[in-house]
């Protein structure tokens, strides 16, 4: 955790990002470092979390992170908690919480409320349409013998 | 939406991931798009709509999709939704929604359940520690004149 805090520490102090750091861990063994490059990058998507789980991916050659535990400075905003998901690790840690980011001026805490709203009363409005033509795609998925579960 | 459609029907034709695609939409144009590539790249996080937010990010050189409009093929799974809040889009599309996605075997209904749940009773175990020494981390960001907020 002390390495992930440093990581949230340098980024604060040579500004190439948000206050957020991720270190991704295997049998005792830091595999992958993230620091936040939202705003370095040009990416709304490069959170601390992501970067780390992206490149703890290239570095086993998977899209699973089985048996790995992530440690993130601030508890995981929804996206990187949804990543976190996908790539299955096997616990998480962190330190801040999502009230401190909120008070850091971060949205996290107004994201996990979003997500709960029915669509219509989010603050960016989503409508559903043409979902038949897009249920027959999973139908050809289920069907094919290509198929790569994940 | 057909286009979108059409990437996630791509997929399914080439085996390159998941039958899922989407696109961002600009004055009428479409910017960037998307297909899954969570099998072919090893990485967990390549959604079809992180990869569309991250294209159309690198093409107006912004961590900000202002004005700009998502279509997605299947209604954002938690992790792409948070990205969207991120990315600040004016608008969300989708088509097939989450149940959907669930019959054909995607966990992204699982992941909208397990946000909800206390962190003790999660499928991933979360643990909090070392709390004080992030929060001073956030106190130096408040307090720098190099950050960039996003």
């Amino acid at each position: 955790m002390s390495a992930a805090i440093q990581l949230a520490s340098d980024n604060v102090e040579t500004g190439s990002g948000g206050p957020f750091g991720a270190v991704v861990v295997l049998d005792g063994q830091i595999i992958a470092r993230g620091n936040n490059r939202v705003t370095v990058d040009n990416d709304p998507t490069a959170h601390a979390e992501i970067v780390a789980i992206r490149q703890a991916s290239k570095v086993l050659g998977s899209f699973q992170l089985t048996n790995c535990d992530i440690y993130c400075s601030c508890e995981p905003c929804p996206m990187c908690l949804g990543a976190i998901y996908w790539a299955r690790p096997a616990r998480v840690f962190f330190a801040a919480n999502r009230h401190d980011a909120a008070k850091a001026q971060f949205d996290d805490s107004f994201i996990y409320e979003q997500l709960n709203l029915d669509n219509d009363d989010r603050a960016i409005p989503m409508q559903q349409f043409m979902r038949d033509e897009a249920v027959t795609i999973f139908e050809q998925w289920l069907d094919s013998n290509r198929k790569i579960p994940y």
